[in-house]
This record gives structure tokens, sequence and C-alpha cells, in this order.
């Protein structure tokens, strides 16, 4: 049981937890700040938290847990604003897409309390954000990857397995350097490519006449290409030697392609579709409802 | 009303154009033909044909329409083998993704009778293919492109629209270059990334474990790399130029993005991405069904 969950950052991420925590009856409080005032009323309003706070250091003040739930970007400044509200068994968690930079920015922002921070990434999301989309259900079946380092409490990596096996999500636990590797490939590399990919259509002339001709194919593959822009460039540049290494080797595979294409050849290019496809097809995510 | 539909190629297109001109009750008798006698044999129990022609020559004698549903690779050799079977006044079509080199294969394969055929392209689809899966209502609300040139007999590109529109579809011409072009970029291309992507990643040492970690926005992303091998390897070698030429302005636009995340450009890297968010959250297919 949670006594005092302080909550950085209401947004769908933070919300959620908070809302699935409640729902669970695993927290009694919940005290919450918002760098914008109208977010944490709105929080209170949906019941995401009881208490607004005016500051992250006094949110933290007497939590046993700590979710920081903030833009990529903003967590040193949040790291740095909580020190002194941490004690020694308080466990802090964020829930970043990149793990590598968060780690230090924690090393650098919490010092003598960095043993307390818990590295994690809830795989759940939607296309959508903000308070006003969080659900208690949204991590129910998710996978959430934890990526605790030397200087990490054990202790701590097993109440947060436990939190968030509480609120129905599957842990599974990897070094930061595997995670940032494998998350550039299946989720930076594919927004990489699908701005690249917009952007190469729009900026030709007839580019427009085009996109209205483009079918359901068109429609699943960029979809992504519609998030949000602050969130994805924080991500990209957080992760860039993995985004890049990912993105050289996703260009090689195209130029093979783009190759077999310019001289006609079929059997080659037919073995290299049937790669993809067998791949593909065989494909099934380790969450259980994320291939819904 | 059709009097005959000569069937070549009774598939998920081909089949679900009987269907729909049947459920119409736009046509007489359907005569069917495929290269394989079990889905002729199978089309004919769906009632997606009432005869089964023991070759394309003899599905097309005394057909007023015919429908052409064969893979793109097949074209000339079918032109070749109905060309005696056509008469003045016969609509011949096929359903081909490509335009160009359908038309070069019907302009050398039926020769002197040239001028019945009227290029289209319905853009309609599914990831299944197949008799099993066709459906009367497949074209509703779905756009056919026809691209007749210069020989095109203006009377038969007039029943086509009349037909397309008929079984729900809205009829949109343009020349066979710009619908090269157009799909090349918004179906074509994208579906030679997915491939390559799949394939860059499956292609490393950890790649399955990546994969084990990816989510919806990967599963929507990759989707199409799963389409049918000998299908792409054709569509891709039949327009290789446009493929190529919208291959390179992509690559273009991902290594300005590239550039960006390596030299640390966050406001230009936003800014990109911002485009590609706007064109894609404005983006709104042609077809009042394919944004579904």
């Amino acid at each position: 049981m949670v006594e005092q969950l302080g909550l950085i950052g209401c947004g769908l991420i933070g919300g959620s937890f908070s809302l699935a925590l409640k729902k669970a009856k695993l927290v009694k409080r919940v005290v919450g700040y918002s760098k914008s005032p109208s977010t944490t009323e709105r929080a209170k309003q949906l019941g995401a938290i009881d208490v607004a706070a005016p500051s992250a250091l006094l949110a933290v003040s007497g939590a046993d847990l700590v979710l920081i739930a903030v833009p990529v970007s903003a967590s040193e400044a949040t790291f740095k604003a909580i020190r002194h509200g941490i004690s020694d068994g308080t466990l802090v968690m964020d829930v970043g897409s990149t793990k590598g930079d968060v780690i230090e920015a924690a090393r650098r922002g919490l010092q003598e309390q960095f043993g307390c921070f818990v590295p994690a990434h809830p795989i759940a999301g939607k296309e959508v954000s903000g308070i006003e989309h969080a659900e208690a259900g949204l991590f129910k079946g998710r996978q959430v990857v934890l990526t605790p380092v030397k200087a990490t409490r054990r202790s701590l990596v097993q109440t947060a397995t436990r939190t968030w096996t509480a609120v129905g999500a599957d842990v599974i636990q990897m070094t930061h350097e595997d995670h940032d590797s494998a998350f550039a490939a299946v989720s930076h590399l594919p927004h990489l490519i699908a701005f690249a990919f917009i952007n190469g259509i729009a900026g030709q002339e007839n580019g427009d006449r085009f996109l209205r001709l483009a079918g359901p194919g068109f429609r699943d593959f960029s979809r992504i290409a519609a998030s949000d822009p602050a969130v994805w460039r924080d991500i990209l540049l957080a992760n860039r030697e993995q985004v890049l290494a990912q993105a050289r080797s996703f260009r090689e595979a195209l130029e093979s392609l783009e190759l077999m294409v310019a001289t006609g050849d079929a059997q080659g290019l037919e073995n290299a579709i049937e790669s993809a496809r067998r791949v593909r097809a065989q494909w099934q995510s380790g969450g259980a409802t994320a291939a819904d």
C-alpha cells in the first residue's frame, strides 16, 4: 500500500498511473504537481489527484512513491527540484521513452539520492495526450521495462515491480543500453521514417494531389507521423546515437531493395520481400493487448 | 445492363466485382476463367460466376464486358490469349495497381482491339486475398482511377464510368503517368520502406529481441510489410522508374532529418516534425470509407 503518491506531471501517463493505483485501492493519497495550474485543477476534478501542490518539491514531500511523468527534456530540472524532498525509502520512477539520458539526468539531479531512482518505461500510450484521456486500465496487459543500474536499490526495484504488476502490467528488466537500442529500432526509427516519408511527398509539386489518392495502407503506415513534435524532437535527440545507428541499418536495407528494383532482379526482390513478410506475419507484441 | 461478363482471374477483386454487379442486378451471366480449376470451381460455388470456362478465350467469347483481374505480370499473356474473342463493342478493363506497363502490354497483346481497353485501378483491397474474401460491397465508397489513352474509345470510357459508379465507386480520370507517379509515392514507396524496415531489424543480432518489445505504433506502421511477395515484386518492377524517383525523394528527406538529429538542431527538427504532423493530421483519403 502506498501512503502517498507524489505525481509530477498530470498528463495521460501520470494521470492513468494514479487512477490505476486508486482503482486497485493501493494508494491512500495522491499529491500532484503540473507546470500548468489548470492541468492540476483538471486532474483534481477528474479524481486523478487528491491535492494540488504549488511546487514539485511540495508534491514529493512525505511521499513514499514518486512518479515523474514529464517530457524527457524536463527530467533533470525535475530531479533537481525534488531532491531535498526525497528520503532514503522513497521510490522514484520516471516513464520516459529513453533511459540512458534520463539515468544521467537523475544521477546529476538526485545526487546522493540517486539510488532511490528506478528507471521505468511503460510501453503504453495513445495518439492523444492530456489528463482528459487518462484511464485506469491504460497499463493492463502492457509491458513495463525497468532499467536499474548498479547504484539502484534492489528493494526499490522489487517495490517498482510489484506496483506495476498490481496495475496489470508485465514487468521486464534489461540494461538501459539494450532498452535504448531496441526502442531506437522498433519505435524511434519508424517515427523518423514516417516524418521523412510525409515530408518527402509534401515537398513535391504534386504532393497534395498524390495524398488525396492514398488509401488504407498509407493511413496505417503514416499514422505515427501525426505524433507530438516536441515529444519526438526530445526522444530523437535524447537517443540520437542509437537512432542514427538504426537509420543507417535501415538505409542499407532500403538501398539493397532499390538496387534489385533498378536492375530488375525479380528473384532477389521476391526473396527479400518474402523475408520481411514472414517476420512481420509471425510478429506478436510481447504485450497481451498490444497486438489488438 | 451487361449481357455477359467475361471474368479472367477469380480472386478477391475479380470475384468482388462480379458479386457487386450481380447484387446490383446489372449482369445476366458471368463466365469465369482462372489458371487454377479449383479457384474457378470455388468461385462458382460462391455464386461469383455462373459458368466456368476452360480457357481465357472461351471466357470472353460473346462477352460485352471483360474484366482482367490477374497479377500484373500475367497481363500481356492474358491480352494475347483473349484478343480473338474481343469484338468492337466489347469493353475490356483491368484492375492493376500500375498503369503504364499494363497499357503497353494491352497495346502489344490486343493489337487492333487496343481501343476496347479502358485501364482501371480500383483502390480497394484487403490484407487477405482469394475468392473466399470476395464481397459485393468491396468498391463502395472507394476510388476507381481510369487512365484512358488517345486510342481508347470514348464511349467505352463512359460505359466503364457508369459500371464502376453502379457498384458504389467514385470514378476519377487521370493520365497513366500521373497515376503511376502518385501511387509510387503513396503506395509503392511505403511498401518498399516497410519491407526494408523489417529486414533492417531482422538482420541484426538482437533483432528478434527488439521486435518482441514493439508496440501499437510498430504494428500499424509495419502492417503492409506482410503483403504478398509476388504481387509486390511485380508492382515494384512494373513501376520501377517512379518508385526509384520517390525513394530518392524520401531518402533526401530522411537524410535531412538525420543531419538535424546528428547536429542536435532541435528547432529544425521540431519544425520538420511539425510540418509532417500537420500534413498527416489534415489528411483525408479521397474515398469516403478509406479513412475509416
